[in-house]
């Protein structure tokens, strides 16, 4: 069924009913792209709170909704995935992160590293814009997920190195390093891990310093298989083993 | 290093020594995209046979190679993965031959299903072009793969049910069936298969009629996980999964 992420104050008690005004991008899209008509019925999201199961009673410039009853649903992991990545390109970026949110990611984090072909001067150190926040609200609804994606704003490698103790795992995806254990062996040396950072390079990989510098910390490297995979199709690939092992 | 899928007969032994005549295309490739020099090493590869690692020795029109000795490399899986995926468009159907291509798939299958938006007429039955196998073979080069993805030719979806008995195993990705077992239980049932067909619905899902064509024969229900992914995520979700459990 299709659903809409809404803000908790689009939801109003009216009469002992309670109704949802749908904004107007999502009233266009039930309208015109979905073309809904009236009693059909959508679900609505409050992120990290509630779902609710709505039929629309109300086709007008804006839509209106009415609860019908609230839904006890989750479709998240039990793991929380952060896909750190060497910043790569505009259009790649936006397809990895449709499909990273698909997927069951938690947070993505582009990371600036010394092969990253895009440099982003200071000016440009915001990496989020509406149009990436806009596809990741659209990826959460299509793959009904209950919350969005985190998209992080761009750290520098080094910064990144400093926040490894946040995490119970961190998992350094390389190529280069044929001999390590898979990822299998790795996943399988701590129970109860909650919190992952997954480390994936840009389009050229890692550099020498780059690896020298993430084998001193206490990150463990893993294989994604024996193929070289593209720095777009890596974390999809990572993502989705990931989600596949955290949803026995 | 760079690979370039050769034909047999492009080495040739001259005076004791095994030299490689490079074609017009890869000439190109090792001249003016990679840029590369005099005695600079390429693997070449003959498909099903031998791998060889040569330095260049002549960069003319047509680049030759001296071969410097066979390599032993296999970096193929164990077992033979064919995806069999509702014919989509043909943006997405090229993304995902890319992919699977990486992530060591066998063959891509596509099939008219109920709900393909894209209908090819007679006419046009012939899915394979240059275009795709030049994405395949780019793939695979890059991927360091030992052999290329196959490209089957379109088949209709009462014809997919009747190739079920060539496989050891059939899996059928459903969103509608959430209560079903999840690829890793399933993935258990049997040891030792080596012949695994996946089969994975277009943009709109199975249609009611396809879903219990599937259920009157040996296939396995598979789940992807909790979120409903899109018609091409779902193929490179697959294929992650059972690279990661064929490469144990």
């Amino acid at each position: 069924m299709q659903r809409y992420f809404i803000n908790e104050d689009q939801i109003k008690n009216e009469n002992n009913e309670l109704l949802v005004y749908i904004d107007e991008a999502d009233s266009h899209h039930i309208k015109d792209v979905m073309r809904m008509h009236l009693n059909e019925k959508v679900i609505v999201c409050i992120e990290n709170k509630t779902n609710y199961l709505c039929e629309i009673i109300l086709l007008s410039k804006k839509v209106v909704l009415r609860v019908i009853e609230e839904l006890n649903e989750n479709n998240e992991l039990n793991i929380n995935v952060t896909i750190a990545h060497g910043l790569v390109r505009k259009d790649k970026q936006e397809e990895v992160i449709r499909r990273l949110t698909e997927l069951g990611c938690f947070a993505y984090l582009p990371v600036m590293m010394d092969r990253s072909i895009i440099k982003l001067n200071n000016k440009e150190l915001k990496f989020k814009n509406e149009r990436l926040e806009r596809i990741v609200k659209e990826a959460t609804e299509q793959s009904e997920r209950n919350k969005k994606m985190l998209l992080l704003d761009v750290i520098a490698f080094n910064d990144l190195i400093k926040i490894f103790p946040n995490y119970d795992l961190v998992l350094f995806a390389s190529v280069s390093e044929k001999n390590d254990l898979s990822l299998k062996e790795k996943l399988n040396i701590k129970e109860n891990t909650k919190n992952i950072l997954v480390i994936i390079g840009p389009e050229g990989g890692f550099s020498d310093s780059e690896i020298e510098k993430i084998k001193k910390t206490s990150a463990y490297t893993i294989s994604l298989g024996k193929r070289v995979l593209r720095t777009e199709t890596a974390p999809l690939c990572a993502m989705s083993i990931l989600a596949y092992e955290g949803e026995k």
